[in-house]
């Protein structure tokens, strides 16, 4: 309770929740520096920006080190738990936001450093906390994870697809034809089964040609599946809000949220034992 | 109440309204001068076509711009409130289909005018207003409204896969193979992720292949994402899910579809007429 | 009622219906011939084929149009109003089958009347009267006509969108790289938009290439919306055999085929009317 | 009854049912086989890995034969009708993945046993049969059963765009383009209309760019169709749509969904329960 306590709770409320303003503009200043500091990772790539713009991007990215490493120490400064926070999924995103930093004082080339740089992204997803997209983000999450069988059986049917299909077109077509091996023939299936369509390998045999036109269609008819499960969870998701309890006579097994009485049979749902008297 | 204002209100009717004949047939006109202005426009930038028709579709497009300038002087006259109609979306619209006109007699060859011309096409959604065509763009706008949210979160995810692919691809596939830098890098996951495929950047190492195939299975299934929101969300707009009827006990106004008995007090929603002894 | 009457009438029903034996043994002949017919037009095309066999298959195509010739007099026999037969779609299809065989014996390289040899395809649908597919037919193409409205007012927001697109890109990225005219620039957009993406034409500036992927990401997001049109429509299609009538107590306006009394509220559909006693 | 029974009767219930604890572990040990197997395949087909490792993974696939070899024996042993299970689809599939072992033995170097060796994947299907997997595709096969007769009028209707739009575009753009026979033709309208959009066959000509704009608009909104098929048929799946329930005065033993009073007979089919005064 004094003051040194109060005011590490103050500054968690600031930087670690969103419903309060302060919390609110901490989350979308921190959202502004990641997006730069994005645009200046982005931009250094460029051939000709990093010619002539190079030594001011390096600085600008030493600049947001420095933010990122002051708003780490303060995350674990004012965390009740720091061990527990270093260790969490959104701690080790926030510690790789510095490692490039420093990581580049010493090899100052280093192009794998660009991925740690980038997957700082991934941080924007905090801002998701900012209501009302969380409840959006759950109703599409929930209608993912209720069609994850779905999707598995779906994906290991699609699999067999390609390595077959990968496979038939590396002997009917072979090295000649760009099917190098059969890897390439997966790779090739996968490109058009898709319907992308790169055009970087494609049938030049009669019988390869025939047989690509089964693949595509096959690709063209199949998207309906992950569609249809997506869509059926989905619309179950939204309906969602609903009370799950067999009525006790006529077995109707969702409610309206809230609901005392059964709308098809105008029972009560939950009768009233006699323990008053 | 005197002939020059009831001329003008006439007018007004006809020129923004289209529920007389006569407003009906002043839009069909409209949308038809608009449609042969476009096409002028489209048959000059072939260069054959201006080789030989260039100084016909110019007198062409002097005469569609006097018909719209002779239009907007209408608008403007019989608006009630001049000054909010040329401020209006339309408003502006309607004057940009003029600006291109007059500007072609000082600057001969400007290209970008060329857009202006074009824009001139949106002038053809006041047709729209011709029911029923308005109710069922109400349905797919309500439809969009309604899950604004959802497609917010769905595009953040699909930038963040973008952008991090993306920077992948460049480390891992290099300047040799077309990726150039990250942004070129972004527009190819973009292409791939879409299963657009254009084919002009292509991966060619096996860790550039393997990772591509990998953009295309989550391009191909999560194009079940916004389909299945707009699907769900089109079928509640289009059916009122709810049924609006009040419990005659205790007024509870919004039931389930299809409830006979009020989920609240449990009494039925609608009396038995006796009709069957 | 004498013979040649009642023959005719057997020949009618072989013929023209499918709800006998020998009718649906017609058809099932007819749609053999028609099939072989095409693969020898389509075998015909092929240069080495040809060169080869040119001279069987050209034996072969007189006899599919003698057999047409013969099919088509036997319709015309026994078809109670020959000359309205003779008129309507099918009647002219069926004339139209026998055409190109007639014409190629004048003129012999005649390659439109490919064109006129692939539309006896087209007869093929006269076999979909073969139940159970009419019926399945018929829900697609009512969930179509259901969803005519919102279809025009897409393709209408496809066609403003790709003609805006189209001219853009002419105007940044120029003849130099393949954007010669508008309507390559429109041809572009579409081949954009629908995420077929060719190759043929590509954008190369930077600006040009952040446009495309603006299209591109639009076409990957609106085939929501036909798909999602559509799946509403089918849904409210196959659920659709049901009684519209509005229940003169609760107003419920759907029933089950056949319902005498409303599933909601109990009461009868349809009152009983006193005049009986 | 003896114990010789016994031990094939377990080992029947370990190799071919999964309910057990063993029953599982052995279809899990099966699939990792399988994998490995397959992995060995595609390994060998990639030039590289051959010259280098060849010989390695030629003794490995004649280990993965050994124990196919003594699996299929064990299977064949333990079966209590061998015939039946060695003609069976699974015994056909299960004797083809030990074919391929032994022919190698003498013909070093053919190509089209690896077709063979790929199809030993379908193995991994009776992995599915672990719940809860099985019932997931239950659904799916079920809504794929229920959609075959709209899928087969939707396919056909395809089929016939794609061989009249090829033979269209045969005549339009010919053999200088690319277009050198019907079957081109069509095998070009397939990657156009399913948007795979490959680009090694591209119109060149006016009428055919346009064309093939209309090719791909059809595609892009036609996808809708088996989308719109496969996901009303999935939700029904996955309601269940109706009531079951018999009327207790006329025995309707079907009703709508949330009815709460037969519509055949109008008596309610729920009794009220006395618990509210």
């Amino acid at each position: 309770m004094d003051s040194t306590n109060s005011r590490r709770e103050q500054l968690r409320i600031v930087i670690f929740q969103n419903d309060t303003p302060a919390g609110r503009r901490f989350d979308k200043t921190l959202l502004v520096v990641i997006l730069f500091s994005l645009i200046v990772v982005v931009l250094d790539s460029i051939p000709a920006v990093h010619a002539n713009y190079g030594d001011w991007l390096a600085y600008a990215e030493w600049g947001f080190t420095a933010i990122f490493i002051v708003e780490y120490l303060l995350r674990l400064y004012c965390s009740p738990q720091p061990l527990k926070y270093a260790f969490s999924f959104y701690g080790l995103v926030d510690l790789l936001a510095i490692v490039p930093g420093i990581l580049a004082l010493y090899y100052s080339d280093a192009q794998y450093l660009l991925i740690v740089r980038v997957i700082r992204m991934l941080r924007i997803f905090r801002v998701l906390k900012l209501s009302p997209y969380l409840k959006q983000a759950n109703y599409l999450l929930s209608a993912l994870r209720g069609s994850k069988q779905k999707i598995i059986v779906f994906l290991l049917t699609v699999s067999t697809l390609v390595v077959v299909f990968g496979t038939l077109m590396y002997v009917i077509e072979g090295p000649e034809h760009g099917f190098t091996s059969i890897p390439k023939g997966i790779y090739w299936a996968i490109v058009t089964l898709t319907t992308v369509g790169y055009g970087d390998i494609v049938p030049r045999t009669a019988v390869g040609q025939m047989l690509s036109a089964l693949v595509m269609i096959t690709g063209y008819s199949i998207i309906a599946v992950p569609t249809g499960i997506f869509t059926a969870e989905l619309a179950t998701a939204m309906r969602g809000e609903q009370l799950k309890h067999d009525c006790p006579v006529c077995s109707k097994n969702t409610h309206e949220h809230g609901a005392a009485f059964c709308s098809r049979c105008g029972n009560a749902l939950f009768p009233r034992v006699e323990n008053k008297a």
